[in-house]
C-alpha cells in the first residue's frame, strides 16, 4: 500500500476559523448578542439538520433541491441543511404556541448553508443573527425591529452616513401588476435601461409608488428616535415569500461598496403552515461575511484582540514548576495565563508571546524562585511592574 | 390541492433548544470558555462539512459509511458531517505548520455528528468542548490537559468526591497480546466472568498490568497540585486509534451513574498523514449532553437565569412611547429592558415577565409619564425603589 497524503484544504466554499479569525467573529457575534440582549431579546438555537418538508411548503421542489443541501438518510427520511433561520423559528413558536407568553423576543445565530455552484467561488456555508419579535400586530415591533438593527450597526461603530435603511411595504408592492415583484428583486443586477424595457412587458404606465401611511407612520417614529438616515424606497423587495408587510434593507452608503448589508421584515402567515392559528412576526437576518467586509472597508474591526493575558517565560526548563505555581495562583484570580513549555530562549520566547498577540510576558529564573517576586513587562512599551503574585494580579484585575 | 399540515417536531435525534435550554448551554460553554481562556488556550473553528477522506484514511470506509453522514455533492465530492473535531483540528495545524508557533494551545466548541439508528433514541448531534496542545513532547503537556479538564469539573462546582480521573498508557497497553485493546475497550459492556472467558481466548495468563514510570511521574506531578482523585486504571483504553501514549477518562462516582464522562490522551502520529513531520499532540473532548447530566445529577445546574433584568409595563397602549423612551435611556447604560407590547392589564403582565424569569419590573403609566420618575420593583421579593431614570439605571448597575 502506497502512503496517500490528506489534504489540508477544507470542503470547498467553506472556511477555516484560525485564532486571529475566529477572535474577529467573536467580536462581531459579542455585539449581535450584547445589543440584542439589551433589548431582552432571548437566545435559542436548533440543529442545522431539518426535514426537507420544511422548506418545499413555502418553495418549489426544484429550488430546494439545486440550491439547498438536501439528501436522504437511512431511515428514508429527506434531510436538508437548513438555507436560512425563519422557517426553523416559525416551527418552534408553533410548537409551543400555548406553552410560550408573548410579544416573544429572540435572538439566534446559526450557520445557514446555500448550495451555490462551486465555479463561481461563493460561499457555501456563513453564519447569521436572526433577531424576531413574535405576537405584536402593530408597527411597534417594526420599529423596534429596526431600531435594533440601527443600534447594533452604533454598536459596531458605525455613524448614520456609513449606512441607510430602505423601507418598502409588500401590501404597497401587491397593487403593482403581475411580475413587477420578481423584476424589481433583479433591478440592482441590471441597467435602467433594462430595467425600463423589462417594465415595459408588464405596464403601459412607468413604474412609480408613493409612500403608504403605514411605513410612513414607520418612518416618523423611527426619525423621533434619531433614527435620520431612513428612507421609502419603492424598489425594496426581499427575495422570500414570506413577507407580508413593511420589509427593509441596510445599504452600505460607501460609492465603492454600495449594496445591499442585510434586511428583513414582516411575515404573519407563515405559522399557519402549522396549522396554527395567525402569529405576527417581525424580524431580520445579518450575516457574518457581509457585516465583516462592511468593518473592513469602514475601518471598524478593533486592532486584534488577545485570548491570552500574560504568558510566562522560564529561564530553562527546570524552571517550568516554579512558572506552574505561578500561572495556578494567576488562575485563581481569573487570570489568563500561558506557560512556555519547551527549550527555546528568552529572546524567541517573548517573539513567540508577540505573536499570540500576548500582553504581557513574566521571566522565571532563580531570582524569582528563590524570592517569590515576579517582574511583569508589557510587551507594547516595555513597561515592567513588580511583586509577588498577589500584587501581580491584583495588577492585572484593575488593567 | 388540499393544504397539509407541517409537523413541528425537529429532526430525528436532534435537539431544539428554547430560551430556557439554551441558557443551560450557555452556562456550560461559559464555563468551558472561561477556564480554557484562563490556561491561554485560543478558540478556534472549521465548518462541520468536511472532506471524507479526512476520516477514511485513520477508519474504514464501512465504519464512515454506517456511522457517519456522509453523502455527494452536485460536484462528485463525498462530503462527511464531523463526527469528532481531532482530524479537523489536526488538518488545520498541519495546514498553517510553517507559520503557527508552538506551543500551541487551542480549543473550540464544534457540533459533531453520529449516525445512530432511530430506534434507539440516541442523539445524532452533540456540542463537544475540544481542546488540544499542539509541539510539547514531554509528559508537561498532559499534566496541564487534565488539570484544565479538573480545573473545568471545579469551575462546575464539581467536589473531588463527585469524580475520579482514570489513566492508563498506549505503550503499556500495547505490551499485551493481539486482541486485548478492543476488548477492554467492550470491558464495561460486560460481565467480569464475560470479561474472563474472551481474555482466555487471547492469553494464558490472567490479565494484569502495572502502572508504568510515566503515568506514574503524570500522577505524582497531579498530586502535588492537589488533584488527588486520579488514579492509574489499565483497563482505561479510550476507542480512537490514534492515542500513541497517555489515555484518561473521567468518570462520575455516584453509584447510580458511575460512567465514563469524558477522555482524551495523547496522539502524536495525526499530523503525518498530511505528509508532515510529527508534531506531539495532547488533548480531550468533553460532551454537552453528559455534562448536562453530570450536573443535574449532582444537582450543579444554576437556577433559572435571565436574559432580560427590567420589562416595562405600560399602564394601557398609549403609555408604550413614555416607556419606549425609558428603555432607551436605560438600554443606553447597557441594561437589557423589554417592553410589553400588547393590550394585556398589568397583573397579566408582570404573569409573563414572572414566566420570563425577568428580574424587575417597571410600571408605566400617566405618573410616571408627568413626573419622569419610575418605581423599580423586584419581583422575587416585592422590593420597590424610586428614582429618575439616571438613579433607576445606577441601581441596576450594581446589582
Amino acid at each position: 500500500m502506497t502512503k496517500k497524503t490528506l489534504s489540508t484544504e477544507p470542503y470547498k466554499g467553506v472556511r477555516d476559523f484560525y485564532p486571529d479569525d475566529q477572535a474577529i467573529q467573536n467580536h462581531i457575534f459579542g455585539v449581535w448578542k450584547t445589543v440584542a440582549r439589551r433589548y431582552g431579546y432571548e437566545e435559542y438555537n436548533a440543529s442545522l439538520l431539518e426535514p426537507t418538508e420544511l422548506y418545499t411548503s413555502k418553495t418549489s421542489t426544484e429550488i430546494v433541491n439545486e440550491q439547498t443541501y438536501t439528501f436522504t438518510d437511512r431511515g428514508e427520511r429527506s434531510v436538508t441543511l437548513r438555507p436560512e433561520m425563519t422557517p426553523t423559528v416559525a416551527r418552534m413558536v408553533a410548537g409551543k404556541r400555548r406553552e410560550l407568553s408573548f410579544p416573544l423576543r429572540w435572538f439566534s445565530i446559526p450557520n445557514v448553508f446555500r448550495y451555490e455552484r462551486p465555479q463561481r467561488g461563493r460561499l457555501r456555508e456563513h453564519w447569521q443573527l436572526n433577531a424576531d419579535i413574535f405576537g405584536v400586530e402593530s408597527t411597534v415591533a417594526e420599529v423596534e425591529i429596526i431600531a435594533l438593527a440601527y443600534d447594533i450597526m452604533k454598536a459596531f461603530s458605525a455613524k448614520n452616513g456609513d449606512f441607510e435603511i430602505r423601507i418598502n411595504n409588500r401590501k404597497l408592492l401587491n397593487t403593482l401588476p403581475n411580475g413587477a415583484i420578481p423584476l424589481l428583486d433583479k433591478k440592482t443586477k441590471m441597467s435602467s435601461e433594462e430595467f425600463e424595457n423589462e417594465w415595459k412587458k408588464i405596464s403601459d404606465t412607468p413604474f412609480t409608488l408613493s409612500v403608504d401611511e403605514e411605513t410612513r407612520g414607520v418612518l416618523d417614529k423611527l426619525a423621533a428616535r434619531g433614527i435620520t438616515n431612513a428612507l421609502f424606497d419603492p424598489h425594496i423587495v426581499r427575495g422570500f415569500d414570506y413577507y407580508t408587510g413593511i420589509v427593509f434593507e441596510i445599504f452600505d452608503t460607501d460609492p465603492q461598496n454600495n449594496r445591499s448589508l442585510f434586511g428583513g421584515g414582516r411575515y404573519d402567515n407563515l405559522l399557519e403552515l402549522f396549522g396554527d392559528e395567525k402569529v405576527s412576526a417581525v424580524g431580520f437576518g445579518m450575516g457574518d461575511v457581509t457585516i465583516r467586509d462592511f468593518l473592513e472597508t469602514h475601518g471598524l474591526l478593533p486592532k486584534t484582540i488577545s485570548a491570552t493575558t500574560v504568558m510566562l517565560c522560564p529561564l530553562s526548563m527546570e524552571f517550568t514548576e516554579t512558572a506552574e505555581t505561578l500561572a495556578r495562583e494567576l488562575r485563581a484570580q481569573n487570570i489568563s495565563v500561558a506557560v512556555y513549555y519547551g527549550e527555546k530562549k528568552i529572546g524567541d520566547q517573548i517573539k513567540i508571546a508577540d505573536k499570540k498577540h500576548v500582553t504581557f510576558i513574566i521571566v522565571v529564573g532563580d531570582e524569582e524562585k528563590n524570592s517569590s517576586r515576579y517582574t511583569l513587562k508589557k510587551l507594547e512599551d516595555g513597561t515592567e511592574t513588580a511583586g509577588t503574585a498577589d500584587e501581580i494580579a491584583k495588577k492585572l484585575s484593575s488593567v
